[in-house]
């Protein structure tokens, strides 16, 4: 039997390696993606690509009477957390209402599971590492969409019986992201920045420390999460166990890119500075692979960034509050 | 000095006393509401009318613009907790991102405070009495919504120094309520079937139970909020301290209303059973005068329900999900 998905975002990041992972899995895929963050390029040839936005109520409703959805994966979001505090309205929108689209669609027409990307930005600043059991005091309008949504999900299925798996990655690099995006990811800016011969910017002392995860420890167990039944209706953190500091992860892509780090240290802005989290409940029904080291999976992405070279870096365009915008974003 | 207000929802329930209070204390009050609950004729003649919608971000910059406000009341929403869960993006529309609007515009022009009617909604199903330190768990999509601004709220004191004071009201009645609406607020209900001969229509057997509250202990203290400096950036559960059933409430109107009560069951509904909630913190800070007894309080609301006659009831229009919504809300 072949499954039918539907993957949001999947031209983006880490959807366009979950739709390889689906079409390898023999799933019929389509992908709906605005191209806002991600690339036509990142779609695979055997989806069927639907330009559009989740946010386009009609065309969401549209496509599900097209196809008959087994799953919905969706991983179409804006995931510029710091910048979220200054585009509230848009993060909003994007992050919550589109998902509400793809719920109120699924509940519709009644599909097998909702597979969710939410974010460890749920957490804000708890006791580390961040557990599933903690409870979600979100710090930033990006993680208060996202909690929203986890909310919202869970209350469909209590009321809907809406089958969903909810994941919270973690700074997710590799092959295919964005490095254009000056707001996010840390690590396609860096690399971004060197093969532009820029210093590399840090915010603050450059001591907050994250656990960067490759996309490959990330993307296989979120596409083949729903044979998994002991994972419905849960919440997982994903991702890599090791934190790294901002600092380190700077010398760690020079080192790989074979120059040395210039450190532009810009003022501190308003973020969680330590955070990781403990992924047993992860481990304990996916049994996962070793993670990849971050020297190696540094490395692949390096490869990747070199065949494609360095991508202009866009302004983003309707700042809703400048008042506290960090300076470096003004431009 | 006379302070100039915006008041959200000014011709609906809640909202029209405020507006009253704030005349009263010489407030110029600026009305914006959509009417799509409140009514013309609740808006208070010293008060300037503007008709629209919180969602419409043009119209909020427009008068923010237009205004130099000190306050803002927010009492703007679509407060009917069981139709949200059928009307997801309504609800997240209007109660989130109509409050987003509001928010942003309150961070660019700099307004002293901003006052926000959340709900008890937010809680959900929890240790009774309900208190602020209890970390919220909503139940429903209108519960997260409001949670949601509430999360927003603190984050844009934190990041932007935006005051706030949050009321979390619960099962407010008295003069101007919309009797005519279905899906919302039990006591101006069944006023309203008693108007026009028809039976009470109770969800389940009638025993869960709601500590209902009258407008004159509510909207007095959001009105004068801002005048206690210790109130910001704090949160508060208001209303009365005693709960009744549902049952009770209904021969309660009946003999105010000189009838014999006949109850029509329905299905239950998926509804917290039991929730009041603790006010001690509110009454350490705002010293409020003793509240007014539910006999008092329904003889009043009949007083104004008899010279205002029974309500057409209308029906929501564009229910999202129709799966599990009750019969009786179908026609």
């Amino acid at each position: 039997m072949q499954y039918t998905s539907l993957v949001t975002g999947g031209a983006g990041f880490i959807g366009s390696h979950v739709v390889t992972h689906l079409i390898q899995q023999n799933h019929k895929v389509i992908v709906l993606d605005d191209l806002s963050g991600g690339f036509k390029e990142n779609v695979h040839p055997k989806a069927i690509f639907k330009e559009g936005a989740i946010t386009d109520t009609q065309l969401v409703n549209a496509l599900f009477e097209e196809y008959t959805f087994d799953y919905v994966y969706h991983l179409a979001a804006y995931a510029a957390e710091g910048l979220s505090h200054f585009i509230r309205k848009f993060n909003y929108q994007n992050n919550l209402i589109g998902s509400i689209n793809l719920i109120n669609a699924s509940v519709n027409h009644a599909i097998k599971c909702f597979v969710f990307t939410s974010s460890i930005a749920v957490y804000g600043d708890q006791k580390l590492p961040l557990q599933e059991q903690q409870k979600p005091q979100p710090e930033d309008p990006y993680g208060i969409a996202k909690y929203a949504v986890e909310m919202d999900l869970e209350n469909a299925h209590k009321l809907f019986g809406l089958n969903y798996i909810t994941f919270r990655p973690h700074n997710v690099y590799g092959p295919n992201q964005n490095i254009g995006d000056k707001y996010r990811n840390v690590v396609g800016i860096f690399m971004n920045q060197i093969l532009q011969n820029k210093s590399l910017t840090v915010f603050g002392d450059g001591n907050q420390s994250r656990a960067f995860t490759y996309i490959d420890d990330v993307a296989p167990y979120i596409a083949k999460a729903p044979a998994f039944a002991k994972a419905y209706n849960q919440t997982f953190n994903i991702g890599s166990d090791i934190p790294t500091t901002v600092n380190t992860l700077a010398q760690e892509i020079a080192t790989a890119m074979k120059t040395e780090v210039h450190i532009e240290h810009l003022e501190q802005r308003e973020e969680v500075v330590h955070a990781y989290s403990d992924h047993s409940k992860f481990s304990s029904i996916f049994n996962p692979s070793p993670e990849t080291p971050l020297q190696e999976g540094i490395l692949k992405m390096v490869d990747w960034v070199y065949s494609h070279g360095a991508r202009e870096s866009s302004t983003f365009e309707n700042i809703e509050i400048t008042k506290n915008l960090p300076e470096s974003w003004k431009s």
